[in-house]
């Protein structure tokens, strides 16, 4: 096509692909291309603001590193981490909401009834459950990957006062599927906001919160890994989560208890003699198609 | 909105904008993240698709420099690029087309007449013209930045064997808008495909070629700048430029000439002593609001 016009540039696009391409790549390929000319056609896009938005691209370039991915967090921000997350839920499982940056390999060990709190402030809370396959079969030897926010609201990756693996851990569940541990309570923090992201979200008048949560990536064989994070019910950015991860499944309540009401066989049994608060959250796995 | 979910999402997007956000800055965001959120659930986009994109995104962080930006390369083979452009191009004045990114800074004057040909080899080509606005009247004293490839197809910026203003030149038009010089053929080439833009066309089955032109950005008092290329209309790439750059109004028909035809006032007249070609491509500028 000689004549590439405003209206046709999309099929020209199109007319470009060769004849072997994959069917799927094609089908990718197109349809960005035509909501891409689509936006810019509605909005009528000027040549500064198609600067300007190169412009964010570049300066995410420069800033991301393995610590540090700004691509991801537009992608968050903009929700489409956590659409491509809902898309490919199964809705009698668990629902799955958003990776994060701040999982990290190898996290260590720890058995049922372990303590990831350690020396760190805060009152103590026991999170039990249960991991599950949709038709309710306890799914025994399920591993459970865990991690969170220390109290100061950062992760350890974040966090030069912290070992790499604070307030990680990996545990196994049991016969009856069953995990439990000990930790604080996570608390809310704000995504990075000194990058081109935050420069998004001050443009939009949107705060960079996040509601607190425990991130937990769950695998049993034979099911479908769910990555997933859950929320407590009485935090303040429940409705606004600046990633848009929160799921009514994914809402737990906290429950406060007495010291003596703290089970035994955990690591920290016999040490509680304040009280506590205690949560219970089940998972549940789809199985492989 | 505690419940997101994937058909509300791009609703609860809109409903997290500040009260007293900039109207323009909200359409165009919220309408990205409409065309984002409709691609994504249009084509079901897996977890490994979105991935894939983001690791693009990377690459392109990674290579982007001063002289060589992958997001507007992506942004031209996208299309992207050459649709802002006719957007915003006057239907009475001369097409606009990609600026490219191989312009540089203050080019070097060339006087009426003038030679960008040097020792290179190849025909020698005369380029004539006039500058003049909608309604017919010449632009006596318009600027015009005139760039192109050497002969071996490479701008100077990326040929170590070039001087950095080879093929580069600022002409200003004379009372009745004309301007003149000597040059050789531009040749076709490539776009960069070492990047992830080659990885996108390599998928999509396209070739990188640029049918070969001459770069202008035009300039006159009281007129809107011009960016444009203009095209030989025997160029095999004419039908598929792969950054989309071709209009009609752009393709110019070179004309072959005995060496007898060679005008006076020239700094090539008396030394052309073999055919030569010959190039007439008017300008037509549009007057600012």
């Amino acid at each position: 096509m000689r004549n590439v016009t405003t209206e046709n540039i999309t099929d020209v696009f199109a007319d470009y692909f060769g004849k072997d391409t994959d069917p799927r790549t094609r089908e990718v390929l197109v349809a960005m291309a035509r909501h891409i000319h689509d936006f810019a056609r509605e909005v009528n896009l000027t040549h500064d603001e198609w600067r300007k938005g190169l412009s964010m691209l570049e300066h995410a370039g420069r800033i991301t590193s393995p610590e540090r991915n700004e691509f991801v967090l537009f992608s968050d921000v903009l929700g489409l981490s956590s659409l491509v997350d809902m898309m490919h839920s199964v809705p009698e499982a668990t629902s799955s909401s958003v990776l994060g940056p701040f999982h990290v390999s190898n996290p260590p060990p720890l058995a049922i009834g372990g303590d990831m709190k350690h020396d760190f402030e805060g009152i103590v809370l026991l999170v039990e459950g249960q991991v599950r396959s949709t038709d309710g079969t306890p799914l025994a030897g399920a591993q459970l990957d865990i991690w969170q926010t220390a109290p100061n609201g950062l992760y350890s990756s974040q966090d030069p006062d912290q070992d790499i693996h604070s307030f990680h851990a990996l545990m196994t569940t049991d016969d009856n599927g069953d995990f439990a541990f000990t930790t604080v309570k996570p608390v809310s923090y704000t995504v990075p906001t000194d990058g081109p992201v935050g420069e998004l979200l001050d443009a939009a008048g949107r705060h960079p919160w996040r509601p607190s949560h425990l991130h937990y990536i769950c695998s049993a064989e034979g099911h479908k890994s769910l990555v997933t994070e859950v929320f407590p019910d009485d935090d303040p950015y429940l409705d606004q989560d600046t990633v848009f991860g929160v799921r009514d499944d994914l809402v737990m309540s906290y429950a406060p208890r007495p010291a003596s009401d703290f089970p035994d066989g955990m690591v920290l049994s016999g040490k509680v003699d304040e009280p506590f608060e205690s949560v219970r959250f089940d998972l549940v796995l789809a199985p492989q198609d």
